[in-house]
């Protein structure tokens, strides 16, 4: 009786509702891999996966375009660094991904699961999407958060991002896939900071997937794992790129450089 | 001069060719971001990203196929259950992530492009591919590697990914997507192993997606990366769902096991 | 002017107040490298490095004690279990460790610093440790904070590395080493803790490190630092030990197991 | 019977013979931790996890000694840029600890290894040490194995730690702690090289940590480790020093900068 209890105990420890294996036999939510493969795109298995059900192709084409906006921001993002300085210290692929994938944490990847969370803040406001974007944002400054997630860049004056995605969820607006609640939400905080901020800070690649997400109903910390999917094909790419380059054991600054010291005078050991 | 060539140095030592950058503008292998999202796919971006060029439609719908079926294998896998483990451990999301992708090396994520590297021994070693695989898997034996990579499988009689992914390699034969050499070689290696091994070892969820692979041109590395993205999907449901539960810090086995001590006997310090 | 303005950019951009180098020399907190091998020790290092002062040797014995006490737990800590699982799965001593410190998050690596941020609460609180730590504690019980770091163990009724550091620290106030306030703070909650609790939550490794720590005047971030370093070696002693297994693939659970499936019944795609 | 079997299967799997715990009791390699704690310090814990059994006194300074030598390179040193780098992306000291650690892999981490390995391949040559050495660094150039791990190095002309390190193991040699058979095998190698490159390649830290640890009986994969743990205190040093500064998203590179791109000409999308 206590041993079948044992084998209970481990299997519960385990237990999911995303997959069920048998010998010969792997079932995603219920359905045959093999009748999945071939027949959904990527972009529904994501959905399929993280939510439980298949989304519609309308609904899995404006996930995709999130998804296709936010695959690379070049070097100077700390991921994209560290992918390739990881290739050249001898890692293998999965090594400099992991090392890559793992700054993706609150500052480098949070903002999108930051503005989907505002966003859901006005949305239960009450009010119009205007009148209670002023008043979250408000009381935001006044508790001293100056950061709006998902508004400003420190790079791009406008994100050409932003709007091309805008864009898309207006799109599907028209044709009835989405309710264009959250991005009316996202342009009410938008013309907010336009009219309070003394410089821009307009909508940026967190803002516009942040609507994406919010409007096809996806829990904000999804948004930053399907970032995180997205963000990891510019990591593949750029170690990749990499490891097909002499360097060898790459920092961040070429090797006759230095830094600066800022620290104790020499001094000897007592 | 000396200072123009500090700048030089270091922008030469973070060159690409994968995105290029200014204040409000974004290009990926030359492409603007925004002509790219909404019109491309995320299989397309992937090949893009990874390869330079876009795929055709019918190259990407096969890319996207291999993908889909490597999403998960549950939590029997070390990948997920790592995930899940971290999740307990307060990770966020991208910790969980990374802990789990980086043990998808050489034994766990690396069967894929072993795979790759066979067929692509099989193919430069001449002959119909049924000899080739004959004479590269008898050079293998001899040499004592027993384990062929891409066959057998230690859970599944037979892989129900893999004759689903040859089905579509065959259509994207008579539609001319792909040539079928390398799903020739595939079965080649298959066939050999059924006539000569005591024990079955079909060709399994790797073996497959290493035909797909090679077929559509990808470097061996690459195929560990893409795998690496399909199963970071999988990776991130059971992190999401791990989240939703209450367990708090969750070890391998439940915490009423222990597990077997072999070592030294009980003594005292000197 | 702008180039010079360029390299002084970027030396900025990496500043330090840890090491200078030159060519041929490191200096560390302004001490020739060369100068602390050999002469001091590798807790009394730690220090140095993190904090930019040497410790007295009496002080860096008393940290050494407590990184000494927290190297393992077994296997069924997550770390040490997916340590080992890392190395099955084909992972360098590195990859394995990295995974492996990746999840002492919040949860299973975070009750030191939030024990001796608590310590600090109760010494701000102002009366005696006695009155402070019930004022705290019934503070953070009223607002549902039920679970107190650093005491309660889920494996151990006492957990056997407690007393014994309670104890060093009791012989370090004796000697002059540390004052003992936190010591008293410590045994404050404790007592307080068994007056309050229907069940026993002792002081454990946590709560004992903490109380360590504190005494050492280390910031509470540093206490998971150090922590981290300590655990590193049980990381590293169990990945090597794993390595010299045949197990391939190693999962938490054996292959023969399987999980509980609570998800869809059987359907198909539409 | 099948259960009990059930149970025995899942302790088989954790076994070890490092600790052994049950309620209220840890044993590490068959001591009490509570006997250990305040009386051996790191380095011997260190020795007796990954070993087995306790080391003297006189080998555990040695090795306290290497350990010390190798904590800090600088941010030049991508193991320390990335730490830093990563704490700026919002990780945790875990998070940015095990981003770092992992990108201590072959070209970064490996070096002492692979050293290691090398001497003991000259030791297994026969004859004198300068004959043996000379004749595995001339198979390995006629290989083409241009660079030999634990000399040379891309900044220090001499490397200030490794001369102080072979003279702690000459002094450990004279007073019998070990027979100095390593240090003949690296100063053979020096000299080799000395007398055949065109340019000076002398000892560096790995090769002459490497020393230390073949010296002391360390098996190669363990000399990664311990550098891993020694390195380990600069990645947290380097980690708290920019967990108190303001950079938000710090990536290689100063904002106002960028790489070079080298890709194809801005295109349209067909």
């Amino acid at each position: 009786m206590e041993n079948s209890t044992d084998r209970q105990l481990a299997e519960d420890w385990w237990r999911t509702e995303i997959i069920r294996m048998q010998p010969g036999e792997i079932r995603i939510r219920g359905y045959a891999i093999e009748d999945l493969t071939g027949r959904i795109g990527f972009a529904q298995m994501v959905w399929l996966m993280t939510r439980g059900e298949l989304p519609t192709e309308a609904q899995a084409r404006l996930l995709e375009a999130a998804m296709v906006a936010g695959v690379d921001h070049g070097p100077q993002a700390p991921s994209i660094a560290i992918s390739r300085m990881a290739m050249s210290c001898g890692a293998g692929i999965n090594g400099a991904m992991a090392s890559a994938v793992n700054v993706l944490d609150d500052v480098h990847g949070g903002a999108g699961e930051q503005s989907v969370d505002l966003y859901h803040q006005i949305a239960a406001e009450g009010g119009t999407p205007e009148e209670a974007a002023a008043a979250v944002l408000e009381r935001r400054a006044e508790a001293g958060q100056k950061y709006v997630p998902g508004f400003g860049h420190r790079f791009h004056p406008v994100d050409p991002r932003a709007p091309r995605l805008l864009a898309l969820v207006d799109q599907a607006v028209r044709d009835g896939t989405v309710d264009g609640r959250f991005a009316r939400i996202g342009r009410a905080v938008d013309a907010h900071l336009r009219a309070t901020k003394s410089r821009p800070v307009p909508m940026n690649i967190d803002g516009a997937t942040a609507v994406v997400y919010a409007e096809l109903g996806f829990a904000p910390p999804l948004c930053r794992g399907i970032f995180i999917l997205s963000r990891s094909v510019g990591i593949l790419a750029h170690a990749y790129e990499q490891s097909l380059r002499p360097d060898r054991n790459k920092g961040p600054i070429p090797r006759q450089w230095l830094w600066r010291y800022d620290g104790a005078g020499d001094r000897e050991l007592g």
